[in-house]
Order: C-alpha cells, then structure tokens, then sequence
C-alpha cells in the first residue's frame, strides 16, 4: 500500500472539530447542545443576494475567467474605493472563499523553509495554508491580559531572521474579537518597510466593528502598497458562508500576475456565487446596521455574563464575533470535553473552542477557550447559565 | 519590494491562454473567432440542474461539511455505484472541482522532489498541480501514430525509480480524447502493484465514450482499491464547468483521511453547486444520449474534415470532445498566431490550442494542435474551411 505524503500526515486536524465526536454523543442522548465553538452565523444572508440566486438565467453554466467576472471585480472596486483602498479591478483575483486566496497568498509570497510571523493566538487554518506551501509559522505571543492587542513590535523584531518573509494579521481578529487600532498598523507599516516583508492582512471580519470604532486597513496607509495583501470573503460579511467566495487584492502587480497563474490552474471560481455577490453589494446600510446591533447587544450579554462568573475573564473586544475568555479551570481541552460527556444541566450544555488549538507555542490558552456569539441573545444567556454551572460541577476546577 | 516565491516564478502560466491576447486583438478588427482552442462546452446545461438553482429555499447561505452534504455523498455513491464502482459515501470527498481534487491528491501521496510519471500530451494544468506539491512530472511518450494509446509498459517501467510515487492518467483523455481499453487498464493495475503506486485516474470526461465503447474505471477492477485515487467533477458530465464542484474517491482509507484534513482547512465546497449536482443525478438518459450523439456528430464532421485537408492526419478518438492533429507546418504555435494576426477568410479565422503546451518534452508536438469540438457541426465545418484555407496561405508551411 503506497505512503501518504510526509505533508499530508502532519497536516493538522482542525481543532474545532476535535470535539465533535462528544457533541454528537451529547445530543444522542437527548441533551440540547448551544453551539458557540464555530463561526457560521445564524444571521440571514441579505435577500437582495438569495434573490439573485433565483434569477439566475443562463442556460450553459460556464466558467468564468480566472480572476473573476469582470462586473463583478468592477463593482468589488467600488466597494473598496468607498473604503478608501484606492484599488482597480485589475489589483483583484476572486477566489474560492477566503481561504484559497489564504493559499494562494502562502504560495505565491513564501518559500518552503521560510517563515512567516503571526501573532497568537491565530485563526488555526493559517496552519494548514502555511504547511501545505512547506512554510514555518513564527508565533508571537498576545496576552488575554492585554486584551490581545498587538505585541509589542520589539517581539517581532527578535523573531525576524533571514528566512522571515512576512506578516500574517486577522483584523478584527478570529479567535480573539480584538480590532486593531491605526497606530498599531502603522506600527506594522515601518516594520514591513525596515524589513521587506509582506503584510498578509486577513480581513474577513471588516464589516464587524463595534461601539463606533473605526477599521483601519494597510490598503488606506500610504507606502505599503507593494507589500500589502489582503484577504476577503464573503462568508462572514453577508453570512454567506456556502458561498466559497473570497479574494485577493494587492497593487503588487508582480505579485498579482503571480496568484493569476495559480488561479488560472484551477480554472475559476463559483459563477452563481459571483452573481450573487454583485448583487449583494447594493445591501441597503440598514442591513448592516442591524446586524452590527444584533452582533453588540449579544457581545455585550456574553462578555458581562462570563465575567460575572466566578474566576472567568473576558476581554471586551472591538470587532469580530469571537470572544477568548480565560476560565478557573486545570484544562480547557478536557474541561470543553467533559461539558459535552459528563455534564447537562436541564438537559443543555455548551459546547466551546478549546483556545489551545490556536496556539502553536504548546502549554499557551490550556486556561482559555474561544466562544462565538453566533446564537440569539437568549440562546447565549441560557449557555451562559450551562457554563456557571458545569465550572461549579467540574472535577477540574482551580 | 519583496520578492515572490520560487514556486510562484515558475508556476506555468496557462498554455491554452497564451494567445488570447491575439484573438482579442483579431476580435477587435471585426473578424469572427472560431473558439476550438478551450473546453468550455456549448451544450446546455440540464434543466433540472438549473431548476434546483432557481428553486433555493435557505434563508443562511451556510457552510456545508467539509467532505460534501451527506444526501449529495450518498447519491453520488449510487451513480458511481451504478457504474460498478462498489463505494460507498464515505470514500467520497467533495471537491472545488476536479481542480482542487487533483491539487489535494498530489499534495497527499506525493512529497516535495518525488516524482509522478504521466503519459503525454496530457492535460497542461497538471504540472501546475504537480509543482504546487513540490513534486516533479516524468513524462512518458504517446504518440499520434499510434492513436495515442498507452505507451507500452516497458516505457513505464524504465521511466519508474526509487522517488515515483504515483501514475496519473486521463481517461477518456483530454487533449487526445483517446479512450483506454480494459487491457491498458489492467496492465497498469499490474504495474501499479508492483510498484506500489498510485494510480490517480482523471475521468473528468468519463460521460463522453462514442461508438458504443466501453468505459472502464480502475474502480472497476479487483485488486487495486488501496492505489486508486479517482478524480471527478460536473464540470463536462452536466456541463456546469461554473459549479466549480467535483470530487476525489478512493477507498484507501489513511489517504482519505489525509485528503479530509485538506478539505477542512478550506472549510466547505459551494452549497449551491451541491444541491444543483444532487438534483442533476436525476438528469434523464435520454439527456446524455442527445449530447452524445451531437458530439459524435461534431467529431465525425470534424475528424473527417480534418484528414481530408492535404497533409492533416488526425485519428479517431473514442472519447472526450478533443482531438491532437497533425498540421504540415513548421511550428504550430507560430502556425496558431498567424491564424489570429495574420489570416482572415471572409472575416472568420480559428483559434486552436497549440499542443506543446501539453507535452513537457520540448520539442514534441510542435507540429500539432489540439481542437476542441465544442461548437455546433455547420461551425465546425466553417471552421475547417478556415483551416485549409489558412494552411494554404501559411507561409511556413512544409
Ligand atoms: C480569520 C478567517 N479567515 C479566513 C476564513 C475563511 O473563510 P472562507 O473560506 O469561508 O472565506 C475564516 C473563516 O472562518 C476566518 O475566520
Ligand atoms: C482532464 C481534466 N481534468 C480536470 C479538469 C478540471 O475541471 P474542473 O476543475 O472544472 O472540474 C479539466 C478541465 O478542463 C480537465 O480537462
């Protein structure tokens, strides 16, 4: 029987569905399961997008060119221009979700052997999409005691070495909710600049921005504009998850006509998606403004709750819908766990991200766990209650 | 600035492009393009496929599981299994097209410097697959005289040494459209054993088999289910190449597991492809039959047309909707320029795919073409007309 790759073996498993095994026993015997541990929304895709979808009027469903519909990366421009990224269509490719312009970005920029820095924790497919290029991730850490802001940049320059080729940052940040203010990323502009490094900028949280705070991009700062590379889907901005559209922007024309060619390799992605996302970028700012309200008043009923919980703590953090809160427990892997084997309460219980799947420095977040608030406020107050009563039940509680 | 990846410098750019810049150009001054050169098909896509698009009824465009929707697993099973493949759902991964089937099967069974061994001319978005896994492609000769069948085994094993890991075949084959037989099929799963390779067949084109052939799959033979790693997609079957939706099957258990961490690194395949594909298994034989019969049409016309022009040769393929000619001219790629920049015949000229873009001997195939039949039969015939016209005209003609 032929070998698999060496690659493929030591690809990761994803962390968030280790546990899935437990929670699918846990409804088998009956228990109601509040699902914070992933991030696919409850919120209803726009019905202007939907609509588009079901007036679809081809008869050949073809392909379409390799960096995207023409209309589409036209209308995409605008939307970004409103932004303030001064872009053309030109500086787009469309992809198959974020996460294939994630490895596109990893192949085109990274060589096998070479290193990448990310700041801890991090979103765990950034493992996946670096190993697969032969890349090496470089953490650094961020401390829940600082909210995970940006560490500071001192860090980052006793990482970088020779092989450092560049930054990967997720702003508003999975797992941790922490947007990232201007003077942090112009931090990161001077040092991109000292060094030559890529900034690969994940920003598939953009449109999640609370309390009235401002998102800041590299694309709106002036002099990095043949290092910046940004990563965008649609999944999380119009809860389109199903959707598989994402894509790459940089005004590195180099680095552009690069992902083109691993783009035109595999020929093209999702025309109904594309359709469907041109029609989406008319969603009326009401749309948004409701989501954004929705997405607030549920941060602010789960960080208040977790931090009225006796020896929990959780940042109030700025953007996303993920918070990481540290809890009074020996092992957040085993405590998750046993939420789902051992404990119900009314016959309920949570089932949560064990924060150390997002981590590469081993030993870090075994205290934290990450919870998504993709459920309804009532939903999140009844999991609230679930986790008091399992952390004052749980054999393993500090 | 920094620099882009090895990787990405030499990832090829896509043979079958390189002169659209002509034809745009030829567009421009007014003059009709016949498009032989791509496999985008004309043929309508089924109704019934389209109808389910049209007929969503989801309110959250959400993520599907990572190895596909369980009900489109299953009924996919049932079409494979209708075959006589013997699967069930859980040998199935649900891919972003045959595309990223292939990119996850060479990233699985093969590591960085070994090597996979592949009769050419073959499919040119291979190497780019192939070089994306760090691995290296080992071309072995079929060649025009003999129809394109498999070049004899002995070739195969000269070729193998310590670092092959895996034979990869297209069947029927684009760009020959040459069907292999039940002996071809079984002297590799011989091979294959001996060797302890994989076998990775690309039946992306399997719907497509003419004059009453057979269609054999390795799936169908006993002894070779821990080797055989199927490639497939709705691309040409339903022709809904915009999809973007295929999948890889194997029922080698550890490589299955390996391809599904892959798979979730990248989340999801689309959703609305999978409900359209799901409902698509219900498309009418009598639906395949027209299509088969109209391409029969087309390539009868096409392969007749061809070897009546003075010094074309072009064989009768069995499958697929291409075929690789002969052309008496000193460079087809130059041949195929000229076409475009230089010929016009009552305003009309052809675009056709030069086939050294598919061979990686260089040199090989530098008087041939490949021609896709994807346009209707009184099309093609002017097509051909151009082409004889051109010929004679072409100043380097031999
Ligand atoms: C930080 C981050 N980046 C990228 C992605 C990839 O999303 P997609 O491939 O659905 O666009 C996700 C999905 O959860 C994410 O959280
Ligand atoms: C031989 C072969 N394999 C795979 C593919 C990939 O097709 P897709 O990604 O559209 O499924 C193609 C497309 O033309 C092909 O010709």
């Amino acid at each position: 029987m032929p070998a698999i790759s060496i690659k493929g073996d030591e690809m990761p498993a994803s962390p968030i569905r280790k546990l899935t095994p437990y929670a699918e026993k846990a409804k088998r015997e009956g228990k109601h399961v509040y699902h914070l541990n992933i991030g696919q929304p409850d919120i209803e895709t726009p019905k202007g997008m939907l609509e588009a979808i079901r007036n679809i009027d081809f008869k050949v469903w073809a392909y379409t060119p390799s960096e995207g519909i023409e209309s589409y990366r036209n209308k995409l421009a605008g939307y970004y221009n409103n932004l303030g990224y001064a872009i053309s269509a030109d500086d787009i490719i469309v992809t198959n979700g974020g996460s294939e312009a994630l490895s596109f970005a990893m192949q085109a920029c990274i060589n096998p052997g070479e290193e990448v820095i990310i700041p801890e924790p991090f979103y765990a497919n950034y493992n996946s999409f670096t190993r697969a290029a032969g890349a090496v991730i470089v953490p650094i850490l961020s401390s829940i005691d600082h909210g995970f802001a940006l560490p500071p940049i001192a860090d980052f320059e006793a990482a970088i070495t020779a092989k450092t080729r560049a930054i990967v940052l997720c702003n508003p940040n999975n797992p941790t909710g922490y947007l990232y203010s201007r003077k942090e990323l112009e931090a990161l502009r001077e040092l991109c600049l000292k060094y030559d490094l890529f900034l690969i900028i994940d920003e598939a949280y953009r449109e999640f921005c609370y309390d009235g705070r401002e998102f800041v991009s590299p694309m709106q700062l002036e002099g990095l504009e043949q290092h910046t590379v940004v990563i965008d889907t649609v999944s999380k901005r119009y809860s389109a998850c199903g959707a598989r559209l994402g894509c790459l922007i940089t005004k590195n024309k180099a680095l552009w006509s690069t992902v083109l060619k691993f783009a035109q390799a595999r020929l093209s992605a999702p025309a109904v998606a594309q359709i469907a996302a041109e029609a989406a970028i008319d969603t009326p700012q009401s749309y948004f403004d409701a989501v954004k309200n929705e997405y607030t008043a549920r941060r602010d009923v789960l960080v208040a709750g977790l931090n009225a919980i006796d020896g929990v703590y959780s940042p109030n953090p700025g953007g996303a819908f993920y918070v990481v809160a540290r809890l009074p427990v020996d092992d957040a892997d085993r405590f998750c766990q046993w939420m789902l084997e051992h404990f119900s309460y009314e016959n309920q219980t949570v089932m949560m991200a064990p924060a150390s799947g997002f981590y590469n420095t081993s030993g870090s977040g075994k205290n934290e766990v990450r919870l998504a608030y993709v459920l309804n406020v009532n939903d999140l107050k009844r999991a609230l209650i679930c986790l008091e009563r399992g952390l004052a039940e749980y054999p393993g509680r500090l």
